[in-house]
């Protein structure tokens, strides 16, 4: 069979993978968003068919002797097509690596873990949690020597998934000018102690808060005609190349900032989303390069955009006119300074841009000793606790706050973790990028953050996931990844804000 | 091979073309209730591949030998399957009488189709659609072609398709009765010339008609742990088995009963679908039994329950309380009188109880002449303007409001607006029944409709599509089809209200 005849069956084989996954994405878009939750078992039973369907085409022997061909002719195959196959080569012979038998047995643990963590979770007790992630865990300890290679070995192995090129020695290096540098200076911080929440016992009205939040998207320059706003328990981005791109957000009646910044944080990913370059909605490699990139996108808009003085000078008053009432005593100066406080707390999802990496730190750490020792699940709580106090200084009460507080190792995401850190450090780095080429202190002061979309849509979201996240931060920053840019731009933010 | 076996690949195919189907539930319920504008493309695309996998499956030699082989020792078959594999073989051999090339044909057209139609009633210009209507029409001939058999011919094998059993023989008795009996008794009331409309300019805010609607659906019992409402252009029913029903109404500010009655309305239909034996649910057999059957139940919750004074006595005061300011003035006489308005309308959906079947026949013996005579195209405005002349009473200013007002048949539906009147008659045709196992006028009365819920679901609702409609007639009213209870039940409503 000719070379054509054989890219003609693959991309039949990945037209229909690609619409069962359409299929999926929008099932659990419903699912999370409105569906009922009576239909729960039969949503479940109808999702388990249609990925059965797309396993069953990943697993064929033409698929797989098809993506060999390719393979082995690489460089016969246009430029796009050769990076696509490169990818799922690499995915399909991971995959391939793994018996059957037990990533069957894996998916059914990973069905009813998160079930068991929940319930665990809201019983304050981690013991009926602990032998299901032995279980998750072995399975990974498993999957990582399925998967070892000469030059990637145990934690590594899962770091890469989660980040290409991305290793434990790199991750070292990263958490520990932190531990040096940002760990001391929240302690510093700590100790002065003035902490104040301006906003302390007021409400704010739900609907006022998604009229800001959609005042927002047109700051953010999201494209309505592709994409849409609606509401679930946790804020997330989904969708399905760059014309159906949605965002969650979720409203609390007496914390209006935590849908300011959860409905930035999402609409930073969307930015990307669709400002992917379109021709690649076809193939596998539209949307984010990886997960640190599509983390770095959010958290610039977020954190780097969202939580500078410059931006609330322009928005802060549209803010005040909507709530007029509740932030008439409040200043700009006390709006600025309460969304940046600094506060050593108990979960993740809540902290600071200060303290937010030292949470991931605590989890990192964890991960190397579960994947790379023998460390009992019976310890991990007081690992988790001892962590907390060295990192953050704070003691932890119980486990729903301390090793229970998070999904991911329920759903047997190991690695995951460190590349939420690792974006906030390449969003820094962009920043002096962005720097350079623009005013970005004007920019941010604008009406809409146009110029800034444009930089970043040249230099990240256009590459869709053609690019490495290192090719990606060579083309936009000049550089591989560089940690200090990050400790300096905390250093220098949070000094300031101390006067330290 | 043991028939087990061939049973066995049977449901795994069955399962596999229901999760395909559960899919495109799901995507188009997200379609048409929210998906953003700019992913039509995208999603058409994906809706193809997902419905060709469908049809492929469909079409395996594997699956028809399957079928055929059923077929063959269905008196070896447990009762379920064996009314399954019956309603299966034969919609299967219909379809493989037609040849593939034309369906795929036809099937572009129609998806263009809708579009046409839509621009050309837009633009008030039925010659922008004529010609693919004329296309859509031949194909349509010539599939009755394909499909006709000794004892069904012509037009008859398009009315079977949507209820099976029913004839234009049938349909030609039903609407003669209409025709002496209903368009004498609109003439009547319309000389009388008293309609009125007391809520005229009043602006009824959306919010509280939701609130209304939500009363509504406890009223009707609706269990919103296995469904829910949301809005769109136009109000429907759509979900999956018996734990997921999904329901959509419209509100018009200027136009309170509008969105009240639409909901009584999809909740009849909901209903029908929550109290349908859940055992089914895996099976083809659950839901409706036929078009008509489901429209009999909207109309029933919608008209004889929804348009009743008792009902009103119950909860007028509700819809008082929320509207105190709007409805201070209307007393509920009034607003059962306006509710109940006779009154010559152009457009069918718009359409009170007593005309609605009218607007029927007007459709019906159009698509007697385009699918039994050599009908020009060209004549259709005309014919159609005729007819409303003639049952109605009115002149068609337009064709927007005259031959252009309805989708069906830019989407090739021939034969299924009969079932829209026949409905209504099956209703009535139950409520004879009803009374004579309940005090039906005590009943609406009430807080909620439970009990009138439950006789529905043991004559009718319970049995899903096991049973054919004429089956269920006998089940639940001891007779089959006859016209005359319905041309009774408006007869003895209208007159009293209208004095005559």
């Amino acid at each position: 069979m000719d070379l054509k005849s054989i890219i003609n069956i693959y991309i039949d084989y990945r037209t229909k993978m690609q619409a069962l996954g359409y299929a999926s994405y929008i099932i659990s878009w419903d699912s999370e968003t409105e569906a009922p939750v009576g239909c729960l078992e039969e949503r479940s039973k109808q999702v388990g068919v249609l990925s059965e369907m797309s396993y069953r085409l990943e697993r064929s022997d033409e698929y797989i002797n098809c993506v060999k061909t390719l393979y082995d002719n690489i460089d016969s195959l246009d430029e796009l097509l050769k990076v696509e196959i490169k990818k799922v080569y690499k995915d399909l012979m991971n995959s391939l690596k793994v018996p059957m038998e037990e990533l069957v047995e894996y998916s059914i643990l990973i069905s009813k873990s998160q079930n068991i963590w929940a319930e665990a979770k809201v019983n304050y007790n981690y013991s009926l949690f602990k032998s299901t992630l032995k279980e998750i865990i072995d399975f990974n300890k498993r999957y990582v020597k399925y998967l070892e290679t000469e030059s990637l070995k145990g934690y590594d192995v899962l770091l890469d998934i989660y980040e290409e090129g991305m290793t434990k020695e790199k991750y070292d290096k990263f958490f520990s000018l932190l531990k040096e540098e940002i760990v001391p200076l929240v302690k510093q911080i700590k100790e002065k102690n003035i902490n104040k929440d301006p906003l302390f016992g007021k409400l704010f009205d739900v609907n006022k808060q998604k009229e800001f939040a959609d005042y927002l998207m047109d700051v953010m320059c999201f494209d309505k005609s592709r994409g849409l706003i609606k509401e679930s328990e946790h804020p997330f981005t989904s969708g399905y190349g760059t014309t159906d791109v949605r965002i969650t957000n979720h409203y609390y009646e007496d914390l209006l900032i935590s849908g300011i910044f959860s409905c930035i944080h999402e609409l930073g990913h969307a930015t990307y989303e669709q400002q992917s370059n379109p021709t690649l909605d076809s193939t596998l490699l539209g949307g984010g390069a990886s997960m640190a990139m599509h983390e770095s996108q959010s958290r610039f808009y977020e954190n780097i955009v969202g939580r500078s003085y410059n931006f609330w000078v322009k928005h802060y008053p549209k803010l005040k006119s909507i709530f007029n009432e509740e932030l008439k005593d409040v200043s700009l100066d006390d709006f600025y300074r309460y969304i940046n406080n600094v506060e050593c707390s108990l979960i993740r999802t809540e902290a600071d841009e200060l303290t937010y990496p030292l949470h991931i730190m605590v989890r990192y750490e964890i991960e190397k000793l579960i994947i790379e020792s023998d460390v009992n699940v019976d310890e991990l709580p007081s690992i988790w606790n001892n962590l907390y106090k060295e990192y953050l200084g704070i003691d932890v009460p119980t486990d729903k706050e301390g090793i229970l507080q998070d999904i991911h190792w329920a759903g047997g995401s190991f690695g995951y973790f460190p590349t939420y850190a690792l974006g906030s450090a390449y969003g820094a780095q962009m920043l002096e990028s962005v720097k350079k080429d623009l005013d970005f202190e004007k920019e941010i002061g604008k009406e809409n953050l146009k110029q800034i979309n444009e930089w970043l849509k040249n230099k990240i979201h256009n590459f869709g996931s053609t690019k490495t996240p290192d090719e990606l931060l060579n083309i936009s920053t000049g550089k591989s990844f560089d940690a200090k840019y990050y400790v300096e731009y905390l250093k220098n933010k949070f000094s300031k804000i101390y006067s330290l």
